[in-house]
């Protein structure tokens, strides 16, 4: 194995990544970058995205099915839209070696464990680790990866009942190649957490959006919006398919967490109607300072 | 004259800047980069502020009274936060000369138009000309200015019954010298667009950051959150005293359309808690797509 001695990832001679859009797409170049000297296979859609794919030297080969890609994979990474997480885990079970390790970066962790027992016989699902990259843009498809995407991120794993510490290792090797850092949290408290912090800002930047464009005066609108505007809309760019499935995904919690809103943003309202200044600035004020401990944070951890 | 020929406000002589914040303090630098070699006056709220805007060389001279810096000024800028704005305003009638041009860079405009209808007799009201730059970053105070805050953005010009065109003509030629351009509008129409496009993103953004913060995950919530939280949330860190200043002044449009907000958003809410997966994602996509389209007329503008 001594052509492996510098690769940060020297138990891993074959990593296969199904899906290779902005997460899957990432981890390649990443890996790459990271100077990991084992084999990399990917698979995509169709023919076109094989060779889309190939041209921009992603992998070193790519396929249009699961089952040419993985057959001796050590570690498989699933990395496809919620939508097709189900079909596609099912063809992992049926075709993956016996020790190899599968993960995931889907957004919402409950439903994809529900689909991994489904399809993975006992043994194979303690070698099935549930994981969630913090890390993303508003953009997709084949072209929108980069090697930087998960640095200084975190990577949420969300390990099953009988999910292997090996397993879970291996995979966290995987994320510090990356540059990330790995917590370890049930998947339901992952599925809280990422309704308050993802998918409820995305709903509300979408029916914001959509209701402006729908006033009468939707041209002088979005004419006139300033600076703090594009920023706080910049996720209603995000794929509209893509988060109908991850809001689909985890809708029991998104239900919740946007019941909690609404009936703030009620209570707000009733504030501002009711000339309650000194009570909207008492809010105003928690939020503020919230945020801005929330900053102080983020860059603690960045330096 | 002759040390004015190179100035890009050569009818002007003596500026005053009532408020040396973001939005006053950007005025001042802008105007030093653009060349004026006029007189340029201040006022701030106390002596500490006063030692602190003459230290940075905002201006020529500052006062912490109105009258102190007006008196000759041949166009009086009112940049103070909408709660004082009455205040000042009726000091800047009381003392400004009889040939001044007065405007403000209020967010809202219906209320600065009542005010000034209060305290200005009809030849002086005629040289009032309700303005408001859309520019800004969350940040304020003395240091928070900075000279191209304006360059290639929109100062909207809400002209009531009486304003006079040649004061039009004044304040338009301060804004294009700091590189904005100017668009005119009614003052309702100002305000409807306004709380669409600022106040009640900031209302939302305030709302969630304070919801979050009351969840019991919160620490999690916030350690978790990834890059799209914080660009959504960048509003919340605005200035609470201020942005409850500047809801309650606009107060009816901001319900208004934080009620058609609710609405919509109870729809959507309704939509997903009942798996209505295809109207989920047809809204995500309008949104998206107007979304686009505003970026792309954005950036066109820049270009």
């Amino acid at each position: 194995m001594s052509e492996h001695r510098k690769s940060p990832l020297p138990a891993l001679r074959h990593i296969a990544i199904i899906g290779l859009g902005l997460i899957g797409g990432s981890i390649a170049r990443g890996l790459r970058a990271a100077g990991y000297g084992g084999k990399l296979s990917g698979v995509v859609a169709g023919d076109k995205d094989v060779e889309h794919a190939m041209r921009l030297g992603l992998v070193d080969d790519c396929h249009p099915r699961v089952d040419a890609a993985i057959g001796n994979a050590d570690l498989i990474i699933v990395a496809t839209p919620p939508s097709t997480m189900g079909a596609v885990m099912a063809r992992v079970a049926a075709h993956c070696s016996p020790t190899a390790v599968v993960t995931d970066t889907g957004s919402s962790k409950g439903g994809v464990i529900a689909d991994a027992r489904q399809v993975f016989e006992a043994g194979a699902l303690t070698r099935f680790v549930p994981g969630h990259p913090i890390a993303g843009t508003e953009n997709n498809g084949l072209d929108a990866g980069f090697a930087e995407l998960f640095r200084d991120r975190r990577v949420l794993i969300t390990p099953h009942e009988t999910t292997a510490d090996h397993a879970v290792a291996r995979v966290n090797r995987l994320w510090e190649a990356l540059g990330a850092s790995v917590v370890t949290m049930t998947a339901a408290h992952h599925d809280e957490v990422l309704a308050a912090t993802s998918h409820l800002p995305h709903v509300l930047a979408y029916a914001m959006v959509d209701t402006l464009a729908e006033l009468d005066q939707r041209a002088d609108i979005f004419a006139n919006a300033a600076g703090g505007f594009a920023d706080f809309t910049r996720i209603a760019s995000s794929d509209a398919g893509l988060w109908r499935d991850i809001v689909a995904a985890n809708r029991q919690s998104v239900v919740q967490t946007l019941d909690i809103y609404l009936m703030r943003l009620h209570h707000l309202r009733d504030l501002i109607a009711d000339g309650e200044d000194e009570a909207v600035q008492t809010l105003f004020q928690r939020a503020q300072t919230a945020r801005e401990d929330y900053m102080r944070q983020r860059e603690s951890r960045h330096c």
